[in-house]
């Protein structure tokens, strides 16, 4: 028998969802949720329907996990606890700040309906988050960093978009090879936002904008860009829609520690990440962890749960003698 | 209340939990067992008493978990389902093949005694077995190999110890960059032995020793060394003293898979251990998990479990509240 997944938000995460499915035999497609007109939204997976999201709770029998896929400084904080008293779930959160707000909304939902939340899922916060975690345990007292990149930042794309004589423009931001080696060597030093990443823009400008304003706007800006070294790039639109349409991304967890009677042995654990597409990547996640949604409320748990709570062997779908098998 | 740890073993894994143990000030080491005369036996802690092996059962009400620490031929399917019956119990099992039925001895053992038994923890199997079955469940029908090195193997060591002639050698696996490069990229192909890691050994003679014949039984000894390019390099016994007396190892768990619905968009999952000794960081792996067995067993659980089965947050000394708020 199949797990039947909704999908609430059809944008990049949600059909990247909708393409994770069909990558895992054991779970199936059931309805999609949107806020724009259903009629409007036309999905890669034949037989489906469309609803709209104000329907989702009637669909409450028929779905076994609900994936959401809105953003997190808008639709999340409202739709998780809104659906997790209904369906068990599962969400991208990933506001760090507003982390534990969120999770005791969830809770409460979840616990009332019975239900599984899982909040925070990706790959940071998720992958990466999971394997700060397990360093942190092995080698406590070590020091860690994560590093993000190469990769496109959508916030930082906006934040360009909105300066005046700018029509389109991609941020990629970029580890420091320099600041990465350091890490790896073990050499702890505190590292400063400019020596760990830059950001290289690509802008597309209006015609007859003041390039020299536009460059100065963004390398100046507070906090986003004024911090790195920054480089700006005027491209023509044909180029940018040619060489920078997609949404690469990736990153480095990185942990250092010491071991031995008097610290005499070093350890140095990584993790990366290399992506073609960031929002199918966390879709693969979210999707990994509907299967464990669906078996922790199968089992009798409910309430809100991240990505430390649950057991790995929840979001493979092989037995135990399997995994025993065939991955330890 | 510090939770109060058993050591059942005294080599050089049984030191690295020793020195682990100082490491988490929510541990303290209450005893050690060995099978030697314990009278010649003399700890880096002190206070600590060490007792004969046959008198562990005796202290079962003043250990929360007994760290197991001897070898996966021979101590450990004995010890490890005798101790599970009176003791939580973590070991290092690591013999693959075994591990099934290591699993159903050790879970027999705990459930009667309602203890927690963890067996096969350490990094492989242990954190590349994680690393495995995440990857695995985020990137379904992708391809992952694991590469081990640069490191020193034990058993291949002893093994050239064993030839006519040699006084001390030691064996080093190296991974060979070339393949890790093509796991890398994504292009998956079935790498042989030979293509995934070579051999270096050194090697101490008897004085007048035939040193052809020797590196002729090395590098044609079936198994150990004739499947992979070996080179034997002869020092004398300083040199090696003075080089290679440390116990390194470390190794790479590299997944590449395919998102989107055409399969369009590949990702590279990496993860890699950089360790200068491998005992030692066994060791503080098998001690994380020490803190899981304790835990789950206060909830009232029992039974046999390995890494997949346990939910990270149980390693760490940190709250949920903590958790969430640093490391998600």
């Amino acid at each position: 028998m199949t797990m039947k997944i909704g999908i609430a938000g059809y944008g990049n995460l949600g059909k990247g969802v909708e393409c994770a499915i069909r990558h895992n035999p054991d779970l199936e497609l059931s309805a999609v949720f949107t806020r724009r007109e259903p009629a409007s939204v036309t999905l890669l997976t034949p037989g489906v329907k469309v609803y709209s999201m104000n329907e989702a709770v009637s669909k409450k029998d028929s779905i076994d996990v609900m994936i959401l896929c809105g953003g997190s400084a808008v639709d999340l904080p409202e739709q998780t606890p809104l659906l997790a008293r209904y369906f068990n779930v599962v969400d991208s959160f990933d506001t760090h700040a507003r982390i534990p707000r969120h999770y005791e909304a969830v809770d409460e939902a979840a616990k009332k309906g019975n239900k599984v939340g899982i909040i925070s899922v990706g790959w940071d916060p998720g992958m990466f988050s999971l394997n700060r975690l397990y360093a942190d345990a092995v080698l406590p007292g070590g020091h860690d960093d994560t590093f993000w990149g190469r990769g496109v930042s959508q916030g930082h794309s906006d934040a360009i978009r909105r300066i005046q004589g700018v029509k389109d423009a991609r941020q990629y931001t970029i580890p420091v090879e320099a600041a990465l080696e350091a890490v790896r060597s073990g050499k702890y030093t505190e590292l400063s936002a400019r020596e760990k990443h830059t950001r290289e823009c690509f802008v597309v400008a209006e015609e007859n904008a003041d390039l020299n304003r536009i460059r100065e706007e963004i390398v100046s800006m507070p906090y986003y860009f004024a911090d790195y070294n920054t480089t700006v790039h005027f491209i023509s639109e044909e180029e940018l829609n040619r060489d920078h349409k997609g949404i690469p991304h990736g990153g480095f967890v990185i942990r250092s520690g010491k071991t031995g009677w008097e610290d005499e042995h070093s350890h140095v654990i990584e993790y990366s990440l290399k992506l073609d597409s960031n929002p199918e990547f966390t879709a693969s996640v979210l999707t990994a962890y509907a299967r464990a949604a669906y078996r922790l409320n199968q089992e009798g748990q409910s309430g809100c749960k991240t990505v430390f709570d649950i057991a790995p062997a929840y979001l493979s779908a092989l037995s135990g003698d399997q995994l025993r098998g065939h991955l330890l």
